[in-house]
């Protein structure tokens, strides 16, 4: 893409209204633009990191073996008043009247409307275990949105909900998220803990919350520096028995300040890190809280009818975008990870007017983009200076600089925008390492 | 896929409430189901073929230098009152108030807020043409929702907005969307015409309908049959002159019946073609209507400032999925077309306690996916005749049946849904002919 003809307003200046760094960014990377509180536009730049991340959150899903749907963001009430949550919910939930006086919603959530459409269609436990997500918009009417995207209203979600003949069952399609979990965080350059969590208004017995790490997180963590030990990137194939693995990360004491106890904390105080985080997602097994009111059940092989066992799994998909800022930035500005990085490379044209310089450059932008590399070309008018500032605020991976008294002795320089590193080579190598 | 492990819930009944066939084939195939009126889940096979138009409809905005975006569902009221609006939109605009008293809305198209990020960020004549679109659900409170997804009341629309100096560069952009729609409907399989149409309440003096020729569709629609001569796979590259090509498409006569005046209408009635349409796009040239009243300028290069010059362009995704099974069907169920379809094979065992021809499948659709062919793997239990007519109905372009007798001669059967054509092939021959 070349940035003249891109939609790329960056600021200068950090706005006065962005109290914490992924915030401060995205307005400035330009992002994001708020269109009322809590509620963004994505702007081209930052809805290519929010599709990165959301196909690498889909990937992942599929692996696990779970199907994606598509809900609708505006619900029926009515079955929330089945499951007896509409008015437990409060004023988070946005209510809305439709021109016939029928009492819609939001969707802030979804287990009650797959519940119902899984007692709608599914009868015999030969069609379980069966895990269905979808990647929807939610709507969460917070009295103080603030942090931008990490504590918006309207926000993207992954939710998974999973439906098994048994409490067994069920566990296990627990673990799968679990592990999926551990991927995809993995996957998007981010260190996350699983902690064990309060179930809070979704309910249940066993949840973990996933957090990430990041000095700028929002609240204390405690955790055993086992962790750093552990690779994420399990490798699942079809049959894997996944509860060791499970096991060895629930083994190691890992807490939220809410729910740390520094008296009861039985790990060496020489092991045990403490720093912050951000949570990422959450995941709950709560068996019948939902199948038992709406009477959602299957037939069994015996022929008996039983209410499903069900768990509920979620990512905050556009709460990542801030939370990997949080994690991965400096003060110059953003460090995308490669995997969730709107574009691999940077291309700087120093010098537009030469065109010696501008023929080199062009010819670079259409051998990485032949070679499927994603490349944003600043052949703006903009001055050298101006122009290395704006890619370190907007974090890509590599910077490919030109100029004029690089290319006379056949040099250009690449830099690596998370180490600084920075070195000369042919244009010919160039091409070699970024598409290698 | 596994069908054994995949949601799929066909229905062997027609359901009372659908009125046209592309509701009736959706509820059947499993495609959708309602949640509340005009309002639908997508489910597995739905979301697939959803997904496929949305990837066309995408690439060939981006080919034509739109830029992608992505703006919230809900709107502040404010933005509607500056334009004039939000009065008149009526009893279609789902309006809602939030927690702290506030007006708001879900956006049923998105001039308004377009604008005013248009407005906020650029500046300068020197970042134009500048054409920004998004892919986002809508929503409009119909008063009668029916026809399934085709008058629905939350609905995903593509809707790409442009900015330009002058009314020729105007024009210009208009030109592009039109060309790009050409594009888009023939590769999804579909026969479009573009009419003259009514600009309503979106405003303007130039605009164009894309309306899909369908038996069943919604309207009546007379054109000259000069329109089959044209190709619409128009090959455009930077630079292109596209006047010409929309010339050549708007210089014969089509009309819907609201427009069309068999008096006034100087085609000769051998030339005339009458037939029932489908609208699938719209696309208006509406000047300063928006950018007047929200004071929406850039400077130009005379240092005058000038209010931009606006085009609006919608296609009805989620309308597209009912259109194209309109325009696409037999007794039997849905023919998708090869581009949409959301698998291109369905693979039938046909016996699947008999070994020999669950392990030829097996290795089938083992090499059929690792050749990146989408494979429905019928794998259950259900007998043969089931299994076909399932096929038929969900209409995937090719059906790979294996049976015990073919493969004691070494052979299996390779059937075209659209055509019906069968042909015996061997093992390798078949792999061959649907990897070619």
């Amino acid at each position: 893409m070349r940035l003249s003809r891109y939609f790329l307003p960056t600021l200068k200046e950090t706005p006065a209204e962005a109290q914490i760094v992924s915030h401060r960014l995205m307005l400035r990377a330009g992002l994001i633009r708020q269109g009322a509180a809590g509620i963004y536009s994505w702007l081209p730049l930052g809805l290519k990191v929010l599709k990165n991340i959301e196909s690498i959150v889909r990937e992942e899903q599929n692996k696990a073996g779970a199907l994606e749907v598509l809900m609708p963001t505006i619900q029926s009430s009515e079955l929330w008043q089945e499951s007896g949550r509409y008015d437990d919910y409060g004023k988070e939930m946005l209510r809305i009247e439709d021109r016939h006086g029928r009492q819609m919603l939001y969707g802030p959530t979804n287990e009650e409307m797959i519940t119902d459409i899984f007692r709608r269609e599914v009868k015999s436990y030969k069609d379980l275990p069966m895990n269905l997500y979808h990647i929807q918009w939610k709507f969460r009417d917070e009295i103080r949105p603030r942090f931008g995207v990490m504590r918006g209203r309207e926000f993207l979600m992954k939710d998974a909900y999973s439906f098994d003949m048994t409490p067994e069952a069920g566990k296990q399609s627990y673990n799968a998220m679990f592990v999926a979990y551990l991927r995809t965080f993995a996957r998007l350059g981010l260190k996350a803990i699983p902690m064990r969590a309060d179930t809070g208004p979704i309910g249940g017995d066993l949840s973990h919350e996933f957090i990430v790490l990041a000095d700028t997180g929002e609240s204390e963590v405690f955790f055993d520096k086992a962790f750093d030990g552990l690779d994420p990137m399990v490798d699942v194939a079809d049959g894997t028995d996944l509860q060791p693995i499970v096991d060895e990360w629930t083994s190691h004491y890992a807490a939220t300040d809410e729910i740390h106890d520094a008296a009861s904390c039985t790990v060496d105080s020489n092991d045990l890190v403490t720093g912050r985080g951000i949570e990422v997602g959450h995941i709950f097994f709560f068996g019948d809280k939902y199948s038992k009111p709406m009477n959602a059940s299957v037939q069994g092989p015996d022929g008996d009818t039983v209410n499903v066992q069900m768990g509920s799994y979620g990512v905050g998909v556009s709460r990542l975008v801030g939370a990997i800022i949080e994690a991965c930035h400096d003060e110059n500005g953003i460090v995308w990870p490669e995997s969730v990085a709107p574009y691999k490379v940077g291309l700087l044209n120093l010098r537009k007017k030469d065109d010696e310089c501008t023929a080199a450059c062009d010819k670079l932008y259409a051998q990485l983009t032949a070679a499927s590399v994603e490349v944003l070309y600043d052949d703006t008018d903009a001055g050298a200076g101006a122009k290395f500032a704006n890619m370190d605020l907007i974090g890509l991976p590599w910077q490919l600089a030109v100029g004029p008294r690089g290319l006379k002795n056949g040099v250009v320089e690449l830099k690596n925008r998370k180490s600084g590193e920075r070195e000369e080579l042919s244009l010919e190598a160039a091409v070699a390492k970024l598409t290698a």
